[in-house]
């Protein structure tokens, strides 16, 4: 299989539906140019102007696990569009009564639903709504698996900093840069996005973090992925560091020491003192203190912000593109 | 009392609301048209006009039990009438306070809501809050008693196939015509709506089930209803059969035994096959291979999409009927 | 310190945000003044032109505690001046996940949230999310602290029944005025800020309750403001009662009988005929039979539905306010 070819093609047996966005493999690297274009020109379209491209359609978000940057970012991002949106998460739902989600997909596709966003605590399982379906997915989330949209963002971000904001990728777009991702690589489908889509633009991915959140086996998730367990030397290659959030109850599960984390891995002023001219970025939510000290996450440095206000800006055009209005004018 | 005069006229000691729908004994036969002309309308009109009709204006939804297609639907349509709508649900709200919901009424009506639509899990309270506050109420589910909303939705859908999709009905539109409802016809509002609605059409309507689910006297609900347990012996009988959501754990209650149940009155592949012109319906959400089995759901006689579907549509003409803005144009 | 300057100019340390409203002192009287103007403006505005004043701008309600008045008036005041609004509860976010009220106030910033509305379970809050911010933030209730909005409808109530309606208020408006606030005022915020506000105005208040939930340090408030722990007596002075909602469960807390309590505070029927002039308030929700009873909740003086009605036009204008879109035309 090529690298750039989408996983998907492979795995689907039913034809799949233009304009999801399961997983970063989805896009080929003309398909992510081609949003992160789009979400150029919507993030500075005049906002009356803006809101007549998806005017009164309807858009559905499905959260079976709770969220605020993502939903109330997808969510915000399809009214910016004129969209009307519904929200069905699972505590006031059927979801409670045990509806199948390919029921539930089928009755917002009913209700005139013609994209929803799904996040979910099983791995695939946008896969399977779009399949029962038909309609775009966009996946907002999916247990370990994927969060594509928060790799198009990540990406957006460093396309800023370190290419001036280019809009055009290709494989050698982020030739000889270098970003490490560190924390709990194991259950974090952030990490796993991000693995995925930056070495096919050319970047070195370095995971860090210690074995029983980073098992070996992480190193092959693809190629130009290499696991650096020493936090300071994998900071010391890299032009940006991205770091994951800690559950202090998932390290118990691990036998991790928290205070043994914090040494080895926490990202400490100290740290980004030695390295002035790293970028600093966060998925969140961050606990701080934790895997991420004050003065990281609010210096000079901090991308996380900006981030969150890419997120908007990728998400309305992963949104129009799902409902076909993806085209530049 | 004649046949087709509302119940509520008798009942209520103080004026009804126009525009409400607490059951269906609120709606004419020629009010029932109405609503059904003006779905038909406003279901193809350009999306853009349709907004025009209630637009600023407010809705709200009033949810004491949880809903994802009911209060979806009638979200979507409130705002596809271009209505501003708030949510108030039981799990964040001063329901949580012990607010009467005659106080929580009042409130909305200050805040400028000229209509709610209510789910609660006592019978009767949709009648105590149009008492209460004199605004236009939407039953969408009140305990056992009654589900409106849900009846014009399944009447539109069964006029579609069996009717051409006709909109004006008379007592005599579904003469001949024989429908069974299976399940657990005892807590089941939709049941109530429909058996109470169907036979004012000329429609025959058969109640199945076992005796713990489904009293003797369930019978006596009105003219053109009758019991028939022997499921395979209705279905012979019937141009549509609705199908009933089971809780295992209502079950469980009333001694019902689920692997027995199944046997008896699982809608199976097996009894669809052996009457292949019976449509099939459920009103949602589904437990596939309880009291429906796969290949009855998805079937080609399935009509449990097709429901949700003109659910939005019949709850748009309802919200504009509500807001005095149900006349056709 | 002039009886008139906003505490907050004191208190911090870094520059305050204009348009935010934390506490009533942050207001002059003249910002009352054309808050109350604005409000009378916005409230009769046709509506589809009023929804081009901040049309498709953002605003973010973040509410940590439940809420259905004040969450459901500023939702539809925000939307009625045509913004888009996104809610994020305790119930459905990285709330639960321990982020950090800063960085999710940072997030929304960044999500293009122009204007945050809070309601948090600490007193301060509003003030650490403006600062962390840097933007406008409307206190929606802070612990025991402030309900800056609630004191100004109450306030719009009072001028209306009192005062002819008037807007234009200075520190004579309500000379001669006595407003008795009666109940838990220990833990109520519209206690306080109703106390800080009204005398700034000319009206004498008097507080009233039991030791346990009126401690003898409640009058050293401000000026103008007195305790008169027997109801009747406090009711013979008064243009006006404000009872605030008890909750049980405290009382038992703080060893309150309920019923000596409901002998000697509730505003019972006898009470409300032996003061036929006078005019009774309640922030809501009440419950009934305990603090009020059913007569005074519904009695020809009772303003409590029209306080609700008075929330909308006054967030309206508190909203329009924090965007900078406050100027009447």
């Amino acid at each position: 299989m090529p690298a750039d070819s989408p996983v998907s093609e492979v795995r689907a047996s039913r034809p799949r539906v233009h304009g999801s966005l399961l997983g970063v493999e989805d896009l080929t690297l003309d398909d992510a140019s081609a949003v992160l274009a789009l979400a150029s020109q919507l993030e500075i379209e005049e906002p009356l102007m803006r809101a007549r491209r998806l005017a009164k359609r309807r858009v559905a978000l499905l959260f079976y696990e709770s969220s605020t940057r993502t939903r109330t970012s997808f969510e915000l991002a399809a009214k910016a569009l004129g969209a009307d949106t519904t929200l069905v998460s699972s505590k006031s739902s059927s979801i409670e009564k045990g509806e199948s989600l390919k029921d539930t997909g089928i009755t917002l596709r009913a209700l005139g639903a013609e994209a929803i966003i799904l996040r979910h605590v099983f791995s695939g399982s946008p896969w399977l709504l779009e399949q029962a379906t038909g309609l775009p997915v966009l996946n907002a989330g999916d247990g370990m698996h994927q969060h594509p949209s928060q790799a198009l963002l990540d990406l957006r971000t460093l396309l800023r900093v370190l290419r001036g904001g280019t809009t055009q990728v290709d494989a050698q777009t982020l030739a000889g840069v270098t970003i490490t991702i560190c924390g709990d690589i194991l259950h974090s489908r952030v990490a796993r996005s991000n693995a995925l889509l930056l070495p096919r633009l050319g970047a070195r991915v370095l995971l860090c973090g210690p074995p029983p959140l980073l098992p070996e086996i992480a190193a092959s998730i693809g190629p130009g992925v290499a696991i650096e367990r020493d936090f300071d030397r994998a900071l010391a290659q890299s032009h940006a560091v991205m770091m994951l959030r800690i559950q202090a109850e998932r390290l118990a599960g691990v036998h991790v020491d928290l205070e043994a984390y914090r040494a080895e891995f926490q990202l400490s002023e100290e740290r980004v003192e030695r390295h002035p001219e790293m970028w600093v970025m966060h998925p969140g939510p961050m606990i701080r203190g934790l895997e991420i000290a004050e003065a990281a996450a609010d210096g000079g440095r901090s991308l996380i912000e900006e981030q969150v206000r890419h997120g908007v800006a990728v998400r309305m055009a992963l949104v129009a593109r799902a409902l076909g209005a993806g085209a530049l004018s």
